[in-house]
């Protein structure tokens, strides 16, 4: 067991090639053991064991500058440098992050969480290098994944052009989160299978073959300059334009050639794009056979690959199930991911509806104002993008397509607090961000019904909605007041009290319920308010529920500068209503990994803290 | 004279070639004569006058949709289609926008005035025919400077995957806004020279001429082979390893092959990316000497290009000089821009630290990315974007910057109200999208004053801030209070006020004040405090003075949802004051092109507007 003796990776390096192999091994059983335990990211990690390795060995962390991109292959790197022990608590309260961290490790060199990001953050660290005469290497590694993100582009595009020394390793493992998407896909595999070469070796031999006494002895000789054919006509020519030298493709799983290249590559006073080709879910053979599925997991059997629970209904497969029945009738209606047809649960509308499914790739941007461009001219698109994520587009979401007030619905999953993702995956700021967008209608269901009728709704709207919901919900019944539908703005009201009024959005409104619940046994009457459109308010409602009670409480899962509460207060300042009002909400600071539970409670937001929080405050009121 | 003539494309297609020649002189002598009249994008139209007549011959707008990027080119399809009339009212209000926009007019078949967004929207487009089994064109027509945005990229990589019939249009006149940067740029020279083609050409050359009995003879017979060879082997590589067929470089102002290639690209069946090579400014010697001074301009005397007046005091040239100072005696400090150099007045900057500057190209997010990644290893890096811009960093501003507190500085130019730039332009949200993110400072300067002892004062802090200014600002003098320095957070009381007291931000403080004067002629008594610091705010002076004030104003240059209003709003609600509020801000719509006092005015954010509203509201409270 070579594994439990690294501490950090100086450790490693005394470590020979077979050693090596064994450790690699070891780190497969490791992470498989502990994220069957702790869910997490599982056919990433397992294929970049090799290269992680290779990446400690050659280089010399934290002095060079290990940049690891989103951080889904980043479990090894963690166990490698001395977070061996919190890296079996991963992803929970103080255990390790899921992804890199700079606050974690002095070897996390940037954080991450969010794609494509990696080559820019390395070519910050190697200028600054530049400019303060230092002396280290910067290394990004990167997936061909995030390589459909347009910032990469950007980044090489900049780095090619100064001719700025540093290393990007392209994790090639032919899928992003789930099947890889784009022209740039394709054009790896050619590099891959080397086809575009052997095409242009059959081209030539068919041309050549033609003209007489030329033809054979000539392409034997071109035969002869085959690696300098190969170099100048085909390999990397794409990354050459970028100004980068290409090397590859390599086996990202050969530890010796891997080892030999980076040597080779450290000294290079360019920069370098290695392509590795890597196996996606190596080593464990469900996530070999699936690795899509084993891209993201909750907790699961080592001997099955079955996952180990399910909590709650999956709201993103509730929405796509119910569009995928709307369009059966409407062939406006069409759907977009970036990359997450599984994750967000649109897979089921692109096997009912293939044709009017579009996964653009990890592209955000792009993604929601080619929708803009679609219902311009008369679709109906749905943009099925996490909520964390869709901070990427919210430029193209304001100017492409709220500016034109173009009819573009975005179902925003993973909205709220995610738990074990994490800092860099909390929805908690789209209700401040699309908020100030005009035009744009935004709302949150309280459960999987209402989920429902907002999808229904939006379908017959002409102008562009947002609607936010976390992973998984429940169905809360029909309501208080059994209503049956609702118009744009319209709230429900579910209890009344005389003392406190609790407007509630989203997911909130359950635990808004159960906090009044706490609040009649302590002999405070609450109410409480369905505030499921942030955007317009139903402000009729909120004035005439809100005017009469000692207390206006506003409950979200969102940071409170620019969300739900402010809005609240907004609202009854114009209308002279000078009722005191609580707003609670998430605070205003990242809030990193634990159970949604705990960070609910962390936050306040637990049905317990909320009465008591209401308590003290209808207390200071007497 | 045919322009007159011309009401819509279809009197175009009457001309001869002769006829469509004098045509492109007639409409660049209108441009040059509405441009120096009232402001406008010069160089850039002058440049794609002949590609926007071949465009309107080619194909059948607006049937055929043609999108135009950015829109800094979109003068001759204005004249072309019908605005002649409001052509002369160019960025005026009710005149023509100098952006391509649809409720303009049926042939802008995209809303533009961000770069890169017209593939996306175009590839959305050509989906939805053939969803809808339509039969139409797509056109995207998009400049070099564009082509540095990551999201060109994503969209090419989407559209070229799936062989979507469209045409692309590279309008390339080798710069951007200003000098054209990244290695894409350098790739397209290469293609414009042919020199790779040259140098593969000499390299087998002297490789074969090395090999006896074979050489000389097999170089003549590729020399045959080579239109073969140019298109295996050089030309377009890049975008065909996109998916897209290649066709150029081509001379974007030979009306005759234009109208060919496009014809023959017409009837592709596949993504066709036609590369033409204009030059910028053409037809007016000074623009053409000086591209980059002509882009975007101020009305100017035609005979000489002297701009004809210049109002106020540009804010990012004092800061960006201010900055360069502060830079001689700290090496940590370092600009980026993206495509803004002059525009942000950064190239003072670069004049004096030419290592410690960086032009990234149109590439918002990796500009922020390289940004954090230079302040992880130590910097101290300034990142100046215009306000609007910025919306395309938000999420690398939350995730990469503020989620690792890390020290970046944003120059955010053009602030606020923007004038004939309009809708696409106002920089009215960053107070909103900014104030929701954890451990970032905002900050407005109500003068040029002011705005350097931000400057100073971020140069000292170990986090993010975010300053933000409209583009020009006078000098307010020290101040009622002659407060010579301040700490973050601290607001800053110029008058006093028994019966109202207004909180005001940035340029809003010398409207307030004005605003106050009016008032005080009115008999109402008003208080003026500048709220420098938007986050955090100085809520003990903000509560020490709206206690006892008959009301509370807040005024600022944003929109009201999620801006500063609420925040006062909030942390007087956390204070348990419950004093009327009065916020005035921009309304929740957009605001369309007029000049900067005409949109002020009707915002109801004029000194007049406000201390009527400040009046009626006052009066109401009696």
């Amino acid at each position: 067991m070579y594994l439990e003796k690294i501490n950090d990776p100086s450790d490693l390096k005394k470590l020979n090639i077979r050693q090596l192999r064994q450790l690699a091994e070891e780190l497969r059983a490791e992470i498989i053991k502990v994220v069957s335990d702790r869910g997490g990211h599982l056919a990433s990690n397992l294929g970049t064991v090799e290269l992680t390795i290779a990446m400690h060995y050659v280089f010399d962390a934290p002095r060079d500058k290990l940049v690891f991109d989103v951080g889904h292959q980043c479990y090894a790197h963690k166990l490698l440098t001395g977070r061996y022990r919190s890296f079996q608590n991963l992803r929970g309260k103080d255990g390790a992050s899921g992804f890199p961290q700079m606050e974690e490790s002095e070897y996390d060199a940037f954080t991450a969480g969010h794609a494509s990001t990696a080559i820019s953050a390395a070519l910050g660290m190697a200028r600054t290098r530049d400019i303060m005469r230092g002396d280290f290497n910067v290394v990004a590694l990167v997936g061909d994944g995030a390589l459909t993100g347009g910032m990469c582009y950007e980044a090489l595009n900049d780095a090619g052009q100064n001719g700025t020394r540093m290393i990007v390793i392209l994790n090639d493992n032919a899928m992003s989160i789930s099947t890889n998407v784009g022209a740039m896909s394709h054009y790896l595999t050619q590099l891959r299978q080397s086809k575009t070469y052997r095409g242009i070796k059959r081209g030539i031999r068919r041309g050549l073959g033609k003209i007489p006494h030329v033809g054979m002895p000539v392409f034997r000789f071109l035969e002869k300059f085959r690696d300098f054919l190969k170099s100048l006509f085909v390999d990397g020519k794409f990354f050459d334009a970028l100004g980068f030298s290409y090397i590859g493709p390599i086996d990202g799983h050969d530890l010796k050639h891997l080892i030999r290249i980076l040597k080779r590559s450290r000294d290079s006073q360019e920069p370098v794009l290695i392509h590795a080709v890597t196996q996606k879910g190596r080593g464990y053979q469900p996530a070999e056979t699936h690795p899509d599925q084993f891209h993201g997991v909750a907790p699961f059997l080592v001997e099955s690959g079955e996952a180990r629970r399910e909590g709650g209904i999956a709201m993103g497969r509730i929405a796509a199930k119910h569009l995928a029945e709307l369009a059966e009738n409407d062939i406006r209606i069409c759907a977009i991911t970036a990359a997450m047809p599984s994750g967000t649960g649109l897979d089921q509308f692109a096997a009912a509806h293939p044709d009017r499914f579009f996964d653009v790739g990890i592209a955000e941007e792009h993604a929601v104002t080619m929708a803009a461009g679609m219902a311009s001219q008369g679709m109906k698109p749905y943009v099925g993008i996490y909520s964390t994520f869709l901070q990427r587009a919210y430029d193209q979401i304001a100017m492409d397509v709220c500016r034109n007030s173009l009819p573009v619905t975005f179902l925003i999953d993973r909205a709220g607090l995610v738990g074990g993702d994490g800092a860099t995956h909390q929805g908690v700021f789209d209700l401040s961000y699309l908020r100030s967008i005009p035009n744009l209608i935004v709302a949150a269901p309280r459960d999987v019904r209402d989920l429902k009728k907002l999808v229904s709704l939006s379908a017959s709207l002409d102008q562009p909605m947002a609607i936010r919901y976390p992973k998984s919900g429940e169905d809360l019944g029909p309501g208080i007041q059994a209503q049956q539908d609702f118009k744009i703005g319209e709230w429900e009201l579910l209890s009344t009290g005389d003392h406190v009024m609790i407007f509630a959005v989203g997911r909130m409104v359950q635990l808004a319920m159960q906090a009044a619940i706490e609040l009649m046994g302590k002999g405070v009457n609450a109410g409480v308010v369905d505030a499921r459109f942030v955007k317009p308010m139903d402000e009729k409602l909120l004035v005439r529920h809100a005017k009469h009670a000692c207390l206006v409480v506003t409950v979200e899962e969102n940071v409170l500068a620019g969300g739900f509460g402010e809005g609240v207060l907004d609202a009854l300042s114009r209308a002279g209503i000078d009722r005191p009002v609580l707003c609670l909400g998430v605070p205003d600071r990242f809030i990193p990994h634990a159970s949604t539970t705990q960070q609910l409670d962390a936050c306040g937001l637990s049905a317990l803290k909320i009465a008591e929080r209401i308590l003290k405050r209808y207390g200071e009121l007497k």
